[in-house]
């Protein structure tokens, strides 16, 4: 193996536990708080969990561990896309299961879900462990993106898991499949399997986030690493003075990532999806506002700056979802092989003027070709079109530039425009994870196995505080029904972890809101730059502006 | 003005000097080596320079200043693309120059060469240079592309600088600008005008090297910055195992970045331009080599892996450059207007059939669509194909996706090919200079102020030893005439310093060719993470393995 200078010194960094959890296990003890609910529908969630439903939240404090001595087989996941720190879990885990009882096992269940249902793991022990310690990527087991919920797979693993003799499993994931946690840690409790279910808050997108849990890990390290490459780009913009830079960031349905990128470099432009839906802006509207920008500076500071704009975000402009419901339609069963005969582009965009509703067609004629183009020519295998791939930074610059020649056209604009586009998204995904990440997901492990020896089930490993200094965060559990609502998924009414979109009266945004006008004329980059995992406390232990505004840290 | 947590800090750090250098200014002297010789032609470049060829190689040592004290007015640009350091030669420059004698001055020029036409200046003082010590950038005075050359130009330059009253210019720049540096110099000498002139190695392409120059600064930076998002792209593809990411970066005529970042992340492939064109490799032999890959990773390793494409590819590949040179014969003056004319693709299609000959329309037909398309319908203003704008990173993924298309015909490839496309460039141009970079950049400036003080015109900065520790780093100058030697451009026979590609018997290129094999096939990737300007020096002080490799010191 080709280690790098940085790999072999972070193999050496000690991650900072919650000053209550360094002890030693002997002196941790449980501290029972109030019975919880469910954030809503109270009834049904309930019903739906009658085993685990209820149950008290904890935190753990000094004092002599009061656990019952048993010999425990762990088993471990990793599920869904990656994120930084996802090894930091398992070697907490680890490390607090080895100091417990050498006797403890862990195992490592390979790919995802899918590990569990094919039984397929790896048995971790010291020189496995050490070869991954603060280190970036899933690569430790894999992750994958089965989804865990029917009776016929818990059926599975729960037989799995009995062949391996296993007491517990931790499951590391977003909110899916934490709220499948919560539905094998009850089908478990409910065939007296004795086997416990731990989840723990895994997703660089940032909407696993509510009054509980604070962070999901893996959103400082992303967020950092997209922020100092956008804030190099500012730079380069600032130096060079002659481009406009779209920069897509990753983020499908929540635009966390985004914000938190804007709110750390100060671009001229950030979109948020939230807030396109909630004021159902059109197309034009935002390459107006866009351009607006762009004619502004080019008459005080010059003909450059910075956009952010969210991956997901042509899925939150009404008249796009619109138009794309009636493209489906209109392509619907038969209707492709007729429009796959026409002879040329020219047949085909007639075909498409006189098959939308003329609102539509308005919205599709704005669009530029090669976006037209791709909205027809690219069908997933149900024939729908692939929002997925739409390039918006190609877009919206493409809609602005439309935009800024009518100003031009009309003698208001006098400025030269020129777009350059970058996507960040795989960069972000498996950086070494920050100090933050480092010392918030080992935490997460070590304290996942304090809930194991303590007995608890369909718990979320909780680590809070997070905008403190680690020696004051506060560990614990939380029961993962506390989180849950019914929400309609594919037609069906299901118990979920309310996903966390960004909120439009809330402290990150709001912060964002007061500056962005005066970052959409002036040059207010700011520039991060690279992660530092030494140095000043200041430069390497801070977590991310969102959080710091959300506790009122920041103002 | 909001700075970063890091920003901040790097204000406080102190640059590191060569050793001689750090006496204080009085303890400062000078050695002075062998008169020098142009690399070649050296009868043509004497005639060209005969007040500034020939001169001595001169290094710094530890010694009585026997400079004459003098008040130096000095001018200042940065010339061309951004480059990691540039703000640090200015710092360096300054403190040398205000260090020497309170009443010296320093001016920027703004807007690269444009500043000494223009006239168009800044006077720095303390808390101007104070705000960019140690950043990223060339926004302290922005930078220009405009190049220095005809006489004419030289005349308003010199009568700019006696107005101000100059004492000397230091150009930092590429090899270009340095060329243009040492014209200048001859100039200013030739006219007794009594103006120095000094330059200063810059380019994150690495191809201003030689046996005088070991490294241009930035170059450090930039491919280290690019290196961090390789390596977590790498580690996310063995995360995830289903994609083949194709990461473009770049360097349009020299392929050292691409190589470095191959030597730093050993990635399953790396094109090298500079082997392609000797080796004289067709687009399918490219193709089909990066498909062999991909085909031994699906039998053993998985579906997945890491290609890096240097930018300037295509022109390297000798079928491509005969296909260009045909379309561009093909569609010359009035042939645009009738190929525009045709109705639609498949006509032009013909035409461009009818009019290429057999070899390059075998070319051509290999190609994907909308390179196709892009080759005919985007066109620089004198009619010709813009080579640069040609994705190559999907060029590439598009050639391979058809070779193994064929193979999976033919029952030999039963692997899955998915592939992701990135571009690196303008993340690197700007991040906060490396400490090396900020070492060897200050150094730079500082040393190349100690030429001026001791009166010497036409040399190059020059700082050697610098794969060892900065203490251990030799200061001097070296005349920039000797660099050069006469090549044609424009149709004329011109003296130019001589770009340095990748030599493929040097140490570095032989390394990779050594290690290739393996990589193509075994998962050996190396996840160097972000820029640390903290922490152990094994991990903050260290440059480029090209660097180590020309020295001897890997082996």
């Amino acid at each position: 193996m080709n280690l790098s200078p940085l790999q072999k010194a972070r193999y050496e960094y000690a991650p900072k536990l919650p000053g209550m959890l360094r002890n030693g296990i002997s002196e941790i003890c449980v501290k029972e708080g109030n019975e919880t609910q469910s954030v809503a529908d109270q009834d049904k969630i309930k019903a739906l969990f009658p085993n685990t439903y209820g149950k008290k939240e904890i935190t753990f404090e000094k004092g002599q561990n009061t656990s019952t001595a048993k010999k425990h087989v762990v088993g471990v996941i990793l599920s869904g896309g990656q994120a930084p720190g996802g090894h930091n879990v398992i070697t907490g885990l680890y490390d607090a299961l080895k100091a417990t009882n050498k006797e403890n096992v862990l195992y490592g269940f390979k790919g995802g879900p899918d590990g569990l249902l094919k039984n397929d793991y790896v048995t971790f022990d010291d020189a496995f462990i050490d070869a991954y310690r603060n280190t970036g990527g899933f690569d430790i087991i894999g992750s994958g993106r089965t989804k865990l919920e029917t009776k016929e797979q818990f059926a599975i693993v729960a037989e799995n898991a009995k062949k391996n003799g296993l007491t517990a499993i931790v499951i590391i994931g977003g909110d899916d499949s934490n709220t499948n946690a919560a539905t094998l840690a009850e089908y478990m409790a409910a065939n007296n399997t004795g086997i416990q279910v731990i989840g723990c808050p895994k997703t660089i997108d940032g909407d696993l986030k509510n009054e509980d849990i604070e962070a999901s890990f893996g959103f400082d390290t992303a967020t950092k690493t997209y922020s100092e490459v956008i804030g190099n780009i500012e730079r380069d913009a600032n130096s060079a003075k002659k481009y406009w830079h779209f920069v897509k960031v990753m983020g499908r349905s929540a635009s966390h990532v985004a914000l938190e990128c804007a709110l750390e470099t100060q671009p001229n432009i950030c979109l948020i999806g939230e807030e396109v839906k909630a004021k159902k802006m059109s197309l034009s509207q935002i390459a107006s506002q866009i351009a607006d920008s762009v004619e502004k500076r080019a008459e005080s500071a010059g003909n450059f700056g910075v956009a952010i704009i969210p991956e997901g975000i042509v899925e939150f402009v009404p008249e796009f979802s619109v138009l794309i419901a009636e493209i489906n339609e209109l392509l619907a069963g038969k209707k492709t092989e007729e429009f796959n005969a026409l002879p040329n582009w020219a047949a085909k965009y007639e075909f498409i003027k006189a098959g939308l509703t003329a609102e539509s067609f308005a919205v599709f004629a704005l669009l530029p070709e090669f976006v037209q183009q791709q909205l027809f020519l690219e069908r997933d295998p149900h024939g729908n079109v692939q929002v997925s791939l739409i390039e918006s930074e190609k877009l919206f610059s493409a809609l602005v530039k439309d935009e800024l020649d009518k100003r031009k056209a009309a003698g208001t604009y006098k400025g030269k425009f020129a777009a350059l586009h970058h996507f960040f998204g795989y960069e972000g995904r498996c950086a070494f994870p920050s100090n933050f990440d480092a010392d918030y997901c080992y935490s997460l492990g070590y304290n996942a196995f304090m809930l194991i020896q303590y007995g608890y089930t369909g718990y979320l490993s909780k680590v809070s505080n997070l905008a403190k200094p680690a020696e004051e965060w506060v560990a614990g559990g939380m029961p993962i029904t506390k989180m849950m609502n019914m929400e309609r998924r594919n037609g069906e009414d299901k118990p979920v972890i309310r996903k966390a979109l960004v909120e439009l009266d809330g402290a990150p945004f709001k912060y964002f809101e007061a500056h962005r006008d005066a970052w959409a004329v002036e040059t207010a980059f700011t520039y991060p730059g690279a992660i530092q995992y030494y140095g000043p406390s200041s430069v390497c232990d801070i977590t991310t502006k969102t959080l710091a505004l959300e506790k009122g840290l920041l103002k």
